[in-house]
């Protein structure tokens, strides 16, 4: 085997910012996928050792011939072409680095197995190390989001709908909103990671070979005991010792573990694009409530010496925008015809690689936003008052509606809202000259309405309640307890 | 009001015949839609009332007054234009119409409220009708499934594998594949519809204007007890009027429900769609194995009499091809910058509308599917044998391997194999005369070797599995019981 | 027929505010797809005539009897569900009709064809008649944006990148850049429109029935002249009867005209998401710089007396977000297997049906936003302002690279850039201090580098490029002349 | 700079058989995106000094720094993430490679250029060449396709609808399909590329720095000659020696080059997989009309000994399975706000090297498809008649027409051919016992009317339409003449 090495490049990241260097791109390389699919082979022969078929030398002999150095990766991926994957050269190539530690030994080399098995089976190995370091990541920003929600709690801030000022509300509240949304999407990574299945099926998911191979070897006198053995008997250990969950059937074209996978990955980076999204807006030159935080080099321009660019939000967001387009590849994958699909399969692969990898760099760079974000109350305020006093239209709407009726209030402050905004005087200047507003109130009590911290409505107590939800999901049982849900697919067999 | 007449189309589904005339297609359309909208707004004064805010008879004015019928949907749609929503627009109506009854409940119409919890709401009340006829129908799906798990269980079939036949499988295992994406999907809809929350949270989620009616009407001496009245102690009520949960914090940016659904609505047409896609395939004219239910013009053609196309499997892979795309706009949906996003939201609207109609017709559609395939055995044992025995080469291979190594086995069997489809002889023949086997096996025991019948694995205690997990999921338990999962942001609030 | 009228709704685009209403609604509504089947089928029957095979009086009863009045729109749409596609049922419901008048002319109703020659070329029908909107449109759009460009061509704002200010630029600029984007997509949707071709095929794409009947016609002793008479001849008047371009080939499964149809409808969506995102973003309340034409209405909210939401922007904006997902399900239909695929074709329909309409009122929708755009120069120049002079830190950094070197001269400048930020001091303050500047320049030289207003680049000239584009594109020349393939953007500049 | 190298994987594409190993892989790699950029950094030395500004031997001193050997591409991408791109990184690294040389030469370094000029004209040029290639493959894919299509012209196969036998058709017509799609691709490629155009706007795209240093070059004696020198000039040169085309504007957030980009790939994949799917379809072990091109190893699976798997047309479906996503995040990348946004340009960069790799993968891939398919003239044939006549019931049904009406007639033939596929008779036997049939045909007549090859229709004329159109675009015109928008499909016929 050999390729024209010119094709094969370094997988550095250059054009993706927003996992290079980080710690999921490591677990998603081609090296690692290789190392996973070797995982799976001796997770197999140690499997089938367990129901007494290959014997314990054989084990270990596959096992320390189980080394992806021992692999020329780029010829192996070339030669991947002819099968339409990886898993038929893998064989035949670590066959022979089996074989010539001990001949008799690379019999028992992938067997009874299909390439599905072997590759599912790893790809899940993949994700699942990926969601374990999402959740940690995830864990973090939820801690720092609670934080703040509870440290600016009172930090007033403008609500913004449709891009204009709508009402008052605390930034303590906006964080509260970006935790909410973070403890979504990590309840769902765990009850997602949690059950990831093994994929045990054979040829077509009859697990028929496996089965021959026991029923040979039953007959060769090895010890199997007084139990039937089969292939099925194969499932739990094999899925045991690849740390993964045992599924109810091969699930080959019985793809929900994969469609899950997609959902879940987008709803991460949904949620954390939607904080990063808010942290952009609110660091604009004209509004700087919010600055990421600083380090040498971060946010440079090539060009201009003044800018201190919003680079973590803006990686989260480049993430955030792509994962999508790959869960839908993946769920298109769902309509995998027959008992292994012609592409179908052989789409996922790619696809759910890159999500793991802008999931896991998105949720690794928000931890650092979010431990760093700077906030800035004062200027929050600043905006509040902006508008000298609209922002509380609302509210004397609301006071005026017994008086004048709900829609002939609603008509008299649009009309003084614009004209205070086309004259730029304050609203309550403006109002003080309206004679249903000065017949009613006293300047005083004007001036309270017209006060936007009084206006904040349950903002306080809708805090303690996610900074509860946040409590339980990040308490040792949230950490530790198995996600209550058992997703679709993978629950232990009976 | 009033609108360009020609504008306004019926919505029959003229271009949807996964969905038309299907029931999930009466509880989308355009009026039912109208119709949550004034629900909810009922909803809210029973609410506000229930906490001891509005008058019990005004109560009963807006809601003689909220129906849809009274309202002029060509001329509020066309009026949403102005303000990006229909809310407003329908607000301004429907106060005319409480306003005609009684002047002074029209103060009480959409007291405290904003667009987005009027029509969020409105939309967790469709999808859950929408979802509870989808759960309806996988039920039935699930059970003509497991009926031909069972049935078929000793049904010879080949097992197929990148368009080719790989080894037997038994239909009864195909059924049960497809049996557990069914439960996968079942059991997330009945998860996420449970969850579905109601919307509560005022002009920028702080739920100030409820709040400040509240005040304002307890100091106006309504009776509130002794508990203090608020924005927030209108959640639970509202969200029990309308038989939706109640959620952690408002949602107006926080988009795990609507994100949720796109993922569930995806993950039924993908289950139903891999069913259907191997349907199609399985009742191609040269495999003939299965065959739709008869039905007078099923699957007729406007030009070719001997027709009978599979038009069921069709519409569900119609719909499934269509589902995931809008489940990925809804998705995006959670990039909702401030307090209300300009345009991401109001991107959902059709996209959750049209995954809804698609999935309920898809499942409806499937019922019949299911509940009347034909099956053809005799067809599929015919298929079965076409390739001459080369179908169980797997098994000889095995079979082989202890005397000739796998490798060296795998190669005999190859060249065999492609000598038997070249010269369209059987495998049988051809193998009886090569030596290598000759000496090996009696022609009695090649011949058992080579029976298909007797290389199905596990496949009958794979179906077994399957019908427990279906079991569990169709009994009175699994039907009715609260989903173990209680899903993203929409715990029971403390 | 009939068919449960609970399920059919109307389709008045509540949930569409970004089309309901406009005119493009009008010509995609069932009822017009409906019409433009039958205007394909009299087509046919022209075509026939034009070639010789049809009586007169037989085109002039079946023309008489395509009345979509006469037919049951709803009950179709449901009897579609039977072939999964509409044709069937219409071809079966318009032979009674016709045959009402004229039993013998009902033998030459659908004459030859298949379902997806009727469908296929009413889909091109509706189609172009919304893209010749749709090209009116944007050519207002584009004289409006060519405008502003003009009118402020020297009207300063602040560059921004990555929501930072970056450098100066004019409205003008940003004005050509939207022109631009227009102007490519009007190139594509004029070329797109002008190759939407008829389809005609037969059962399987060889037109052999149409041959077919012509070879019987032919023997009937019809007029048929010299020349070989078979369905190829059709063709041509087929197409031209249809206003529509004639395809080298049946194109029943080379779907190119569709996917282009989706390319060129998320490109006019994008084009004009771009603008719409950017009066947004300047129409925040902290950023000020232009306002959407005020409408009685416009913007309103339900809950905020103050509030005039960029609504024409959002509906936009909302088309943008939606359109790609429907090109995507376009682009996959190019996947359709043998000569008519099982599902690939039939999830087509509603996809294009919406794209079309969300492209087509997103068009409508710009010309107002683009014509009535309120532009505010002073804003526009206190936000270029307003941080002091850093907006031409860049400058100063290439005033000082050849003293300094670029490297120093820009840490220094990041320095006082950082300095004047945290302080609150100009700019210039800051930098007046600092000696390697106070050393070099004049107070007077310090404050002409520091004026916005002389860095604005080739801003000017540029513009320039750009309206000679659109005044090439707009002249009664681009108008009407065949698209010259100069692809969007990127023609040699003059 | 350095970088945890766990992190850095190679890039071979061990989950991308598609792609791996093929010419394009080796044109985007890191290394490949790396290379450009500091061509582009070259390439704007070398328009500075076109123009009088930059000095002949600095040109060349930054040429023969420009080495991508001499940086270490980990760290530079790990670093990237501090900028959100990778351009400010290299810049800073390359500068000192400079500098090492010749110190007063680094000062002309990146000489008033932003991130973005470089990456978007590196990224223009990355993809000519990767069309470029494309463009070859497809040339090649048409030739071979050409001459499937005349050679077949007369070869009979079924013409499949909805996964049934519909009327018979020629492989040769088939063969014309795909050619014409193949050309539809190749004639977009052609266009696209021609156009793709180099970026240079500076900061924010006015040019500002670009003609602040020719000012000041200008007054330091430089010999600019008599024109004014500006950042404008710089346009034409700079695109001269990229070999791309000079823009109208900045396209900094005139993305249309990047959507059409994705367009244009979906549409390479999508005519390659709809050629790759009725490959697949065809060589179904029950259909068995084509075969893949045999080759060591090709189709192989890691268990069962008999397969060979259409692994050709697999790889090719996996890829059309995917471009479409990639398509679309480049698509939504049009709404790209200010003059630089934060995010979606960022978005862009990974989808677009995927996309171009999996096209051009497929390309490569499909030339070996389409050079060595094997087909199976007489397979066919017995297809054809496997239904025993009633692939041509629409004949019949013409023939029978005149005497019975079109409606009795087809109501005739559907019930004599559900009788023949529910006996297993043959349809002429079944059809020769009613008396309809029997009364108005002889048994010769009957028989000729049953023949399928004499109901093909026009099959041969239309190949001869799809050869001329192939014969305009592969001659030495097509290759060289500018594309003249005769789009996708639809030129008037000859």
């Amino acid at each position: 085997m050999s390729v024209n090495v010119g094709s094969v490049g370094t997988d550095a990241g250059l054009l993706a910012p927003a996992w290079a260097g980080t710690p999921v791109a490591a677990e998603v390389t081609d090296e690692a996928w290789l190392r996973a699919m070797l995982d799976v082979e001796v997770a197999l022969a140690r499997a089938q050792h367990a129901v007494g078929l290959t014997p314990a030398a054989v084990v270990e002999t596959i096992a320390s011939a189980a080394d992806p150095e021992r692999l020329d990766l780029a010829a192996l991926s070339h030669a991947a072409r002819a099968a339409a994957n990886p898993v038929v050269a893998l064989v035949t190539e670590f066959t022979k680095v089996v074989a010539a530690k001990d001949p008799a030994a690379a019999e028992y080399v992938h067997r009874g197995s299909t390439s599905q098995d072997i590759l599912d089976s790893a790809a899940m190995r993949v994700s699942r190390r990926a969601l374990d370091l999402i959740a940690g990541d995830l864990s973090r920003v939820a801690a720092a989001l609670a934080a703040l929600a509870d440290t600016h709690r009172h930090t007033l801030v403008a609500g913004r709908t449709l891009a204009q000022h709508a009402v008052p509300t605390t930034f303590g509240l906006k964080a509260a909103g970006w935790l909410t949304l973070v403890l979504d999407a990590l309840r769902r990574v765990r009850a997602v990671a949690a059950a990831l299945p093994a994929q045990l099926g054979g040829a077509a998911g009859t697990l028929a070979a496996y089965h021959e191979y026991a029923r040979l070897d039953g007959d060769a006198g090895l010890p199997v005991g007084g139990r039937p053995v089969g292939g099925l008997a194969l499932m739990r250990p094999f899925a045991e010792a690849l740390g993964l969950a045992e599924p109810v059937l091969p699930w080959h074209t019985v793809r929900t573990p994969v469609a899950e996978l997609g959902a879940v990955l987008q709803l991460v980076t949904g949620a954390l694009g939607k904080f990063a999204l808010d942290v952009q807006t609110l660091s604009r030159t004209e509004i700087g409530e919010v600055a990421e935080p600083a380090a040498a080099g971060r946010g440079a321009s090539s060009a201009m010496p003044q800018k201190r660019n919003p680079a973590l939000a803006t990686l989260i967001v480049s993430a955030a925008r792509q994962v999508p387009a790959h869960a839908l590849v993946l769920a298109q994958c769902l309509l995998a015809e027959d008992e292994r699909p012609a592409g179908a399969w052989h789409a996922e692969w790619q696809p759910l690689r890159e999500a793991l990898r802008l999931a896991g760099g998105a949720a690794h760079t928000a931890v650092e936003l979010a431990e760093g974000l700077v906030v800035h109350p004062r200027r929050m305020r600043a905006n509040v008052d902006l508008t000298g006093g609209a922002i509380v239209a609302e509210r004397l709407n609301v006071a005026l509606a017994p008086a004048l009726g709900k829609a002939t209030a609603k008509k008299l402050l649009a009309s003084a809202s614009f004209e205070a905004a086309d004259t730029g005087r304050p609203l309550a200047e403006v109002l003080s000259q309206r004679r249903e507003l000065a017949s009613r109130f006293t300047p005083a009590q004007l001036a309270d309405l017209l006060d936007p911290a009084r206006y904040t409505g349950a903002a306080d107590a809708l805090i303690d309640r996610a900074l509860r939800a946040h409590g339980d999901a990040a308490g040792p049982d949230g950490a530790r307890r198995p996600p209550a849900e058992e997703p679709a697919n993978r629950g232990s067999a009976r």
